[in-house]
């Protein structure tokens, strides 16, 4: 539908949006630390979550990532972080690999616990204010971490004006019903599709 | 589904899940620049663009952020790329403010003209390998913008390597079927609704 090129009714129909914003925006007042989950099969889980990262550097609000799934490619972002903002972003990376990569269970498991105590020392750290866990989704999906736990903790430990972001696939039906924002990254299209690579500063 | 436990059969599913992952990924040998839509009415749409830009910075990838609607909130990442990596990312800003701020409709269009001639230089560019057009797709739907005027110039001007990254609500299907690659962000939750404001690190 095409939108009305008169000016005036143009103004007054934009009059009327604005009004009905500003509106629903007095009605939010409150703050508080958000549990937050970026999951689904598309793109933009973690890169909106390193975006998120970025935007803590670049308000000086201390920050965390734990990265539960390292990955089979090299990160960018990470030696990035870590070499230029280690002061500002703690960086923790607990996993070894995708799950098929390292075909053992119990040393996956053991990651995913180191990760996931590192992950509760810094949520609980008054000093930072928000925390990424990368592909966390994963380690609960294959029961590397039992749900209840993290659910527990971050109901009832995590500091109330602390934000912690939960990405991956397949997020737990539970986690979502207790988080407060939840993004679900849907696939539209996939150049994998057509036989395109991987490639830097788009997959890593 | 609890996955299994057992040791032996959790190596043989990781096994064959890393077989047809390996045949999978040896199919994709091409490199390409891409276009890249991010759309949906949920949250990560620019954040993730936010995040592939400082992946490119990370990389040392000559980059540029071309915005078509400021916000009306201030965008801290914006101050802290100009401040910080103004060198590696080129921060263009042509709009405004949301349409529903301006109010007039000549303004508008006048600000997308000069913001889409500038993105064309950019993406012309040979040293500019990645070209993030934030909430261009708000541009279009508004008809501020010509959209066969955007798809004729991403389909023959586009420099082949590189990337250029579309974002905003409601893009349209024809850009969509352009694209290469195309996620939706998909609202399931947002704390909007029950009474939380725009907060620091997370929407702004």
């Amino acid at each position: 539908m095409p939108e009305s090129t008169d000016p005036v009714r143009h103004r007054e129909k934009m009059q009327k949006i604005k009004a009905a914003r500003d509106r629903m925006m007095e009605t939010k007042t409150g703050e508080k630390g958000l549990i937050i989950v970026h999951t689904g099969a598309g793109k933009g889980k973690s890169s909106s979550g390193f975006g998120m990262i970025m935007r803590c550097i670049a308000h000086e609000m201390p920050c965390a990532v734990v990265q539960f799934i390292k990955g089979d490619w090299t990160t960018g972002e990470r030696e990035f972080l870590r070499a230029r903002f280690a002061r500002e972003c703690t960086f923790v990376v607990s996993g070894e690999g995708f799950t098929w990569e390292t075909q053992d269970r119990d040393r996956d498991i053991a990651a995913a616990r180191a990760g996931w105590e590192q992950a509760k020392t810094l949520i609980r750290d008054p000093a930072i204010r928000f925390v990424l866990l990368d592909e966390i989704n994963i380690a609960l999906r294959y029961d590397y971490l039992p749900l209840d736990e993290v659910l527990d903790f971050l109901r009832d430990e995590k500091p109330p004006m602390t934000h912690v972001v939960l990405t991956g696939r397949n997020a737990k039906p539970d986690l979502i019903a207790l988080a407060d924002l939840v993004t679900e990254m849907t696939m539209v299209k996939h150049p994998f599709r057509d036989g395109i690579m991987a490639q830097k500063g788009i997959e890593f």
